[in-house]
């Protein structure tokens, strides 16, 4: 029976494994879909490779400071995984790979169109080697957040994996500035649509069918039936509602249902319920969905028109205000433990103190490492560069490409 | 053991569930593939709307409606779910939504290209609310067809999913007519060539994927290994034999293979197997394909040519005449019970009293709720709208969203 | 318990059976993205029927070929597969079917742009029904090369899948000749960009996905927890070493970080991991990545320099190179036999019997097929439909649909 109980897990796992590995494809469609087509090469290739870097450091370095013996609740102690025989547990190995490489890939919407590839590369094997795996110790590796009185809650991550992404992503967009053009002198932001609604929305798809393992396969229980199926019904319900929440505010005001805008309902909705898709009823998730729905659109606007903070396809909403709020709001909706459900004030409070520290913490060693960049090999491209597109800048693409799939 | 037997049916319909779920995609880039770019915003978003929405008022309302008491063989009592506690199958259903949305996306196919997004959103909510669960109450909630001396037979919902999608695609289709340009003055039709063949190529990929849960999963056991195994294969010889039966036909007639003939020969396969796939042999899913492959033709070159119905993905075609046709096939082929297997004419008779009546029900449902559409927010858009592309009038995209993808 | 494992069993080989069959929507993308506008429809139907005919003939005869009673080791007896009852294991069969259409559909992209589409469907067919089920029998049917003294090992089929889907691309496209413009008066070889690097991403992301199917389910025992975890981990670190390696490698060679050759890259790694993913170390995978990263480009500028042999997509680089390499380096790495590991160099040279002989046998038959095929209906288009595409010469497509497309 215990026999049988490992082979159901690993399935669950493994299954998880793929799907979640799929949302890279997810990323990289919506990340190029609405971007400008001279620099889709460019998306796609930082798409492809922080997976592949982030697969080879989180296995030497990363998960082993994630899951290591903890030091002071801090940071596991680092080891080198034995690759081959049964004191390493593969599977639950490369679940955890597959999750580390999703925090990372966040980053490179929020920074799209004008980010050096060589800076990307080194950014991203900082985040899948240490920001990550730290804030992964904290939360799910025995560290500190997960041995409050009452600990700290996050299923499947929207601070460990999004809020971790997005608040990168947030620094990052800031510190490079916007595109060219993106504001105007009168400093009115002017809409830089991307080329392909039809590939963004096919990402979009293809992340909501990723978080069938994102979030689900989290329980790393494939014998918990009623667990596992309830994920599932407040995952879908939550990103259902959300994105019939984003096109009823955006069609009240802008006039008109928004497709864009829509379609990051759909990933807020998503974002949101991963932290707590275990701990709140169906209807809870409903909540959340309808919070997360305009939080996108707050968020979104706040940085696009106030701060002027150039996220080109608004993964700080997305990602950092969904990710945030969707934590916060475990500590009203939990049905045990939620303060909405009589339960009092006090997983509220962890799952704030879990926010701010992560927040903190990402913010406080992105901003290191983007400095370090930009001193030496510099973060961003050229002017020239920039308007020439970063596939024949960054890549050599002879300009054909571009050609083809734009035809400006 | 009893748990064991629960863990495995669980990760068995959770499976099909994620495989189901992804059709959508399939579904979005089959349609987006064979229009118009400057529709292309407009058919994802009521692509990913119908689903959310359908997800949401499918767990408040059409579930229950279709698995509740019976009353009367008719329908079930609604009642309301309870999201949290264990009295709720939620794997069950997390699966019957995702079908559920299978069913009302396929109209959007059919009326693509002119009309009101407003006007999708309602029919929609109503096929998920109200006309898809009771017919999925007759059939499969225990309802009149499934208490049949001969119960009616359809295992994944040829009839229940597809052909209901189909005859709602046909009545719309015709309600709304043809959009312009498609026929000249003399009657003679226009083919309006869609945008993307290799989107359209995608999505069909998507589907057949996706099939493989829509299928094995509805036997919601995943420990039945022979039925499971032979319905993977009857459903997948079936799709390739109709593939390879309409590339033949296209050839024979139009003098060269077609391809966007031959994706819809695979899509008629798959629908015309998906009843009994079960309770057909190998050999006789290679005669259901065989037909699926020679029905798709004949009915899309009838509604195109003689009946004027502009359908411009072909969808009732492959959903409702293979839907049909694979339906009644069940009660020739059937190994038990089928005419060809000396099991008599009861079958038979069964799958035509099923056919016949939910054909009956869904057309007039669904003219009923078309007439009132039209009477009140109206169902088209304006010629002037569907001229400039439903992307601007609908969703005030900025022309060069449609732009990047045309270049007209 | 035994039936619990049969279970487990037959819902891990068919969540492969998903896995795998969605790879063909992952080659035709790949194909369709590095190759013009002009011609993909063409591709698309070659990748979609290739899959349908060999699903039917693999069902009909090149399963029986493959694990029917060995007849002196070279095949299997023919024999017709039951299709209803239970003496035939649907699982297994259709397990095998989505790994034949693998084989099959790796030639299209070698030759596109300029065969003829009956051809390719008659070569197509060979192949499933015949060239591929023979070296399915020697490796896996209990042939003579899994019963050497030191039996080959091939585990999920670098040479059996890959190297003889390779060997015939190479065939081929060497038979065929360059496409109009690929060389010229000088014998310079000049580029032909395909039309969209995004759809080849998403083609290489779709196959990195399916991938996660075809290695770790082909140890057709879903409890063994160890050996699929491992697979899973040496699968993706080969591929993701393999991407690095060929990013750097091009960013050396050619200043610029080159992104099409970077994604043949990622599948040189999946194709080169194959053959040992199940015998190597993660560290093991690593050195396997590292050398095909290299061998890939290798391959790839030897074709299109030195020996001008035009393969558009790089398919004889990736899976006959890294084929036939991978399946070599299962000698020098396994952990239990290989020479690195002070196994001796019995294993190494089985791998090389199995390489030569399989090379052998493929470039035979496919020598003569071409040849008969050239002499009757003919390989190759006219230089006129070549010029002018393969969707409208081969398949009358409207020339709407191309310029929708490509707008040149």
């Amino acid at each position: 029976m215990e026999d049988v109980t490992s082979w159901v897990n690993a399935i669950w796992l493994l299954l998880g494994t793929c799907l979640v590995f799929f949302m890279q494809a997810g990323f990289a469609m919506v990340e190029t879909g609405f971007t400008r087509a001279k620099n889709a090469g460019n998306i796609i290739m930082k798409n492809l490779m922080d997976f592949a870097v982030g697969s080879i450091i989180y296995w030497i370095l990363g998960f082993s400071l994630m899951f290591g013996d903890s030091i002071g609740g801090f940071i596991g102690a680092p080891y080198l995984l034995d690759g081959w025989s049964g004191n390493s547990n593969f599977v639950w190995i490369i679940f955890q790979t597959v999750f580390c490489a999703t925090a990372a890939t966040i980053v490179s919407g929020a920074m799209a169109e004008r980010t050096k590839f060589s800076a990307y590369l080194i950014y991203s094997f900082c985040i899948s080697a240490f920001i990550y795996p730290v804030v992964g110790h904290w939360v799910w590796g025995g560290g500190w957040l997960a041995n409050l009185s009452t600990p700290f809650h996050d299923y499947a991550g929207s601070t460990v994996v999004h809020s971790v992404g997005g608040w990168c992503a947030l620094v990052g967009a800031k510190v490079l500035g916007p595109r060219i053009g993106k504001y105007g002198k009168d400093g009115k932001s002017n809409p830089i649509p991307g080329h392909s609604l039809t590939l963004g929305a096919l990402g979009v798809f293809i992340l909501w069918f990723g978080w069938f393992g994102f979030n689900p396969a989290s329980s790393a229980d494939g014998t918990n039936v009623l667990l596992n199926g309830r994920v599932f019904v407040t995952t879908n319900i939550a990103a259902a509602v959300a994105a019939t929440t984003t096109m009823i505010v955006t069609w009240v005001k802008y006039k008109k249902p928004d497709v864009s805008m829509t379609l990051n309902g759909a990933l807020a909705g998503l974002v949101g319920i991963t932290a707590g898709c275990d701990m709140v009823s169906a209807w809870g998730a409903m909540a959340i969905g309808l919070i997360c729905g305009i939080v996108v659109v707050i968020v979104i606007e706040l940085l696009d028109h106030k701060l002027k903070i150039d996220d080109p396809v608004g993964a700080v909403g997305v990602h950092c205000g969904c990710g945030v709020v969707g934590t916060l709001c475990v500590g009203l909706f939990a049905v045990e433990g939620g303060l909405f459900y009589g339960g009092g004030a006090s997983l509220l409070l962890s799952q704030i103190i879990g926010v701010v520290s992560v927040a903190a913490w990402t913010i406080i060693c992105i901003s290191i490492l983007f400095a370090i960049i930009k001193k030496t090999i510099g973060l961003r491209v050229s002017p020239e560069e920039e308007i020439e597109g970063l596939d024949i800048c960054e890549h050599g693409l002879s300009s054909s490409y571009a050609d083809f799939e734009v035809k400006a």
